[in-house]
């Protein structure tokens, strides 16, 4: 099965409701949706019969045989969720809520083709699976992907990569819808889906060896008409001229990225090599590196700002490794933002560190499949 | 009744599968939902008491009784629309599928402030009203609304109109819902209801005297946190550092708006005060009115190119009463964008005149309506 846009089911409204946890009656849910009697009987069957509901028994008794209540199953299927990064691979074993029940992380090379990667993914995940019913395989990929068909799009770090049908490789592995899209979506979906449910409009962005974003509107993740949303490391950082590796001249990657500023700082004869170093020489107290993160902060800021006019959302996450780089990074983002934009955008935004850290896409994989099975 | 982010009722699937105007059965409504006889039965006698829905009688027959069919009745409540421009003022009545029964246009003053302006809008409106039901009134304003309260915001060319209780002030005119947006929204949905129906990801762009937008995500109006999404006049133009009306620099507005274009054509000693002047020079074939449309067409285009990466629309429609100056602003607007957008996102997307015209706003605030009454 391949990427859709649409989900597989309509959405339930008991589900919907069901999703936060809470036990509850036939009566209160007839109540809270509105639903006459015989279809809430209806659909609680159908629920039930899919395991995706199940009755709810009471610990405590007041006398007298208690109304039935029932709630959301989250152990009614398992999912299975992918984080294929650069350098490692995680694999991770999910419930319906997205609680990790099993994970194994183990070092690779993505340049050495989708075969051999997929080969070792398929591998972890046939050891991870028990004996649950699995919902579905959720895959987060370091590149673009064309969100229609989850085949990666001139993907620059992934060699052989291209065009390459990774739906198809996992579906003769793996029951279930296959649904394939870039990391940064995918973190963006399990900051929302974690910390952030209750928040219609977020901006999440990862700020690595390259810069993206994920942007979800509506409580909804936007992908765009080819999956090509959020790709703000292009965007042209007002009065520069830097060649990126895109071919354009002054785009943000090209003058905010880690690996942009690991080259400042090897030209002022720093050991830096890679976002990690960079991380290193901030934590040491350099004050070279520490001015250069917080400056590459305000030329991000100064491209989010076109954004927060655009989109006026009310939370901005920032997570990539550069932002484990302490304050520098954040406090020039919030510079250059309230620097930009008008009053009446910034009045309630937050602009904060990521907090889910490394398990941001396996969470936001998780919530891809469980959207898609459940009809979110 | 205020302005608010919920629709007022859940979205019914039957009347959501009816509205494209074809009638249907029982059955074949039964086929297209999934749902059971009981239900299907149940929702069409609500909706048929409501009126939404009515039997169809077909004009031929194929001998014996045929089943019954029932569809969209567009006629079963009426809308208030009012487009309230700085210099004219637009209601019409339209009924439940932004069909515009009657209309009335008087100019006017914004600057005469919300009691004057108000008052002749309620008047022209009870004008209009005949015996039909009102499902709600929709209004459009030339500056920022904040979208929770109907009140508009700090804007720019409304004196006495910041905060003012828009809809407390026509709830005790009309019935039903009275809900406000900013002029460039009601475009956009205007735009989207219209011609681009099936479009998931639309943005409309205004240039007139000032320059704004209106995001369509996920086939839905994107308003933002506080309703201030769109507001792309305030992006900074890479390399310019003009000052704004805003108190910033740079904005795109200060440098590629006809009231800025009208400016530097004064400069040159041209006869240009207002858009329409810039218009009119440039169908008498002025080569420096034309030279600097398109110029401004190449800004607006390089801001646009920032949306693109961020958003990935499949469509762009440039209305407002600049891109009546025929192709220069197009073409400079395509130019800019073509030259500085990635492949993937640029695939596929089109950039477009308004064809809608003078109706955009009145179309949209009927669709905001009928949208916020039926539950879409």
């Amino acid at each position: 099965m391949a990427n859709e846009s649409a989900p597989a089911a309509e959405p339930d409204p008991l589900l919907r409701l069901l999703l936060d946890g809470e036990p509850r009656t036939r009566n209160q849910l007839m109540d809270l949706t509105g639903l006459a009697r015989s279809t809430v009987t209806g659909r609680l069957e159908v629920l039930l019969a899919q395991e995706y509901v199940a009755p709810y028994e009471a610990a405590e008794s007041t006398g007298g045989r208690p109304p039935a209540r029932f709630r959301f199953n989250p152990s009614a299927r398992q999912v299975l969720a992918a984080d294929v990064g650069a350098t490692h691979l995680t694999v991770a074993l999910t419930d319906l809520s997205g609680l990790i029940i099993d994970s194994v992380t183990t070092p690779h090379n993505i340049a050495e083709g989708p075969e051999t990667v997929l080969a070792e993914l398929a591998a972890h995940g046939h050891r991870l699976l028990g004996n649950g019913r699995l919902a579905g395989t959720g895959v987060g990929l370091p590149g673009p992907v064309e969100h229609l068909t989850g085949r990666p799009n001139h993907p620059p770090i992934m060699p052989g990569w291209d065009s390459y049908d990774v739906v198809g490789r996992l579906s003769r592995e793996f029951a279930g819808p296959v649904l394939v899209d870039n990391d940064v979506n995918l973190m963006a979906l399990g900051e929302h889906t974690g910390r952030y449910a209750e928040v219609e409009h977020l901006l999440f962005v990862k700020v690595a060896t390259g810069i993206g974003a994920g942007v979800i509107s509506g409580g909804r993740l936007h992908r765009g008409a080819q999956g090509a949303a959020g790709d703000i490391g292009h965007i042209q950082a007002p009065g520069h001229t830097e060649l990126c590796r895109c071919g354009n001249t002054g785009c943000l990657e090209a003058i905010a990225s880690a690996a942009a500023i690991a080259a400042r700082l090897r030209a002022a004869g720093l050991p830096a090599e890679t976002s990690q170093d960079v991380v290193e020489l901030i934590r040491a107290g350099n004050p070279i590196a520490t001015q250069a993160v917080r400056q590459a902060g305000r030329e991000i800021g100064t491209v989010l700002a076109a954004c927060v006019s655009l989109l006026n959302p009310s939370v901005i996450v920032i997570g990539g490794s550069l932002s484990q780089a302490g304050d520098s990074l954040l406090a020039g983002i919030r510079e250059a933002i309230y620097a930009r934009s008008l009053p009446l955008a910034t009045t309630a935004l937050q602009v904060v560190a990521s907090g889910t850290g490394r398990d941001a896409p396996l969470r936001g994989a998780a919530a891809m499949v469980q959207q898609y099975v459940l009809g979110l």
